[in-house]
């Protein structure tokens, strides 16, 4: 066992704090990693909160890992001690249902292990995340962070990096596309800097016109303040895909009339409140789609992480101390963070 | 100008009845039909009852049109006279953007015009409908009726038909493919036999027992009732695409929870007042669609009905005389027609 030193919840109302817990002994085909750094991602408060339903405390979040290699199993191949390494969402899944055949492991049909509040099925105890200075998992769901990346910034692309790629590959995203991007945070951010470099049109839709530059900055062509009904109505019905990241309960009907003929409006965010969706005639008269997409999987997951070398992406950070995750948590309700809070882990004290 | 006898609505609440009106003088592109059958489609009675917005009186409804070439225009050459030909839902569109040199003139950027309801763009004034015993209209609209096909069971293939066709095709349904069809109407019906002729397995999904043996004859494979939870339960997460033909507001979750990962629900119904939406999570977690589809442009209307005479498919009708039109509205509105009314043309009087 792995004595482990992690930043836990304790209850759904009580900040997070120190928490010492034991990490299941490395089997065979186990990577034994040490966390150097971690985002903070919105999905780890909803859950912490039990705003996505009931946990178990105490609860480690964090899903957004990079670290380095301490040992592997036996029959470990990929990884050696000392190697740059990522951990997602994800450490286990079934591995045989077709969606984990096909390498999209995070809809596995039997359902996938989250990196924290899962079910560990080697122990049978509650999986653990990333708020730790150590972590062991099967070498198929650890990724591989390219030479060079800052492994700081390279940190969020685990959760948001993944989680906007993985939707731009689906709807076939590339040079000709206009796509839109609804809320600039985390995900948000990436969202733009990947479809730019994917050599998308990329639209940012915000309500604050304190984004303009800092969008055009991450690659925005254009901005539209999306409360303004005569801005939106000049881009009526010309983008391809809107990649919308809020999490919460919003109107979807003026972003769904952006959309050109067979265009795709994308959900990210989990709203827990349904959200006011377009009627029945906004998606017949031009064959429009609404859809949803979950991070993304194992492979598709290291070919955006390459995809980020070749192309000189991370996330815009701000790397924090374990003592200032509660404030971390606080200033994320009120989206005050460029884009995403890393936290050093080499910080966490008992 | 071409004198004709029609069957009007006079307003939205009066009874329709016999008007005469004059059809525009044939030009070089135009062909002149002799209408036999005109089939009546739910949107008939949406329309003239000003459901769907107000609308100019006296209006012709009927967009299910089959009949016989009299005359063609000097620069017309696939027609001849006694050609048996249909006319769909449109009867112009802009034929110069994107969509229409796509030949989805359905999603014409100007718009299409609609075989009634619409402004003739020779004249300026609102094009008529189907039901009457002529029609005018340019070449590039008109359609084949294959040799030796039921002239009155091939009326609704205009709209019932491709309205479900173009979805099949635009979801790629073929052998193999799981399908759904709510709603077992005009619509409903088509859906049934065109993706079983597809080689899809298909399930009906319907709240009438009363209809399973139907459902089976017309093609169905599965019969589920859809108010049964555990019926529902026990296919839940196996369908590709649902085809949703109901037009007034009711709940998507329950059908949405059947479809696989990357499934597609499709919205074919108009209806005027919302539906319930899925919640974001039920579009998140297996990247599923909602979707819609307008009818079917016009090279996929000619493929829907040669894959139709190839497949020995026609609509399953009632022949109605002109004077039974009222009366086969109120039975429409109790679903009391298997599975759509075909109106005997030669039986209008003046």
């Amino acid at each position: 066992m792995t004595q482990t030193l992690g930043f836990a919840a304790f209850s759904a109302v009580a900040p997070l704090g120190p928490w010492s817990f034991e990490r299941r002994t490395p089997g065979p085909r186990d990577v034994q990693i040490q966390i150097l750094f971690c985002g903070i991602c919105h999905s780890d408060l909803h859950t912490v909160r039990g705003e996505w339903g009931p946990i178990a405390y105490p609860q480690v979040p964090g899903h957004e890992i990079v670290g380095r290699v301490v040992s592997t199993g036996a029959e470990v191949t990929r990884w050696k001690a000392g190697d740059m390494v990522g951990v997602g969402c994800m450490v286990d899944s079934c591995r045989t249902c077709p969606s984990c055949e096909e390498g999209l492991e995070q809809y596995c049909e039997v359902g996938m292990t989250g990196t924290y509040g899962g079910v560990e099925k080697q122990t049978g105890l509650p999986t653990q995340g990333g708020y730790s200075n150590a972590i062991v998992v099967d070498d198929r769901y650890v990724l591989r962070i390219p030479e060079g990346m800052d492994p700081a910034g390279a940190a969020p692309l685990l959760c948001a990096g993944i989680t906007t790629f993985s939707p731009l590959r689906h709807w076939k995203v590339g040079p000709g596309s206009r796509v839109g991007v609804v809320g600039i945070g985390g995900l948000g951010h990436m969202a733009v800097k990947l479809a730019a470099a994917m050599g998308a049109h990329v639209v940012v839709l915000t309500t604050s016109p304190s984004k303009i530059d800092d969008a055009k900055r991450l690659g925005a062509h254009e901005v539209v303040i999306s409360n303004d009904p005569a801005a939106m109505k000049a881009i009526a019905n010309s983008l391809d895909l809107i990649i919308d990241t809020v999490g919460t309960s919003h109107d979807l009907e003026p972003e769904f009339a952006l959309l050109r003929r067979d265009g795709a409006l994308c959900l990210l965010g989990g709203s827990p409140q349904p959200h006011h969706y377009p009627g029945a005639f906004s998606f017949i008269m031009k064959r429009k789609k609404l859809a949803g997409s979950l991070i993304g999987g194992i492979p598709e997951t290291q070919e955006m992480l390459d995809f980020c070398a070749a192309h000189n992406i991370v996330a815009d950070i701000e790397v924090v101390a374990a003592s200032a995750i509660n404030e971390a948590y606080e200033r994320m309700l009120k989206s005050d963070v460029k884009y995403r809070f890393v936290i050093d882990i080499s910080t966490l004290e008992a």
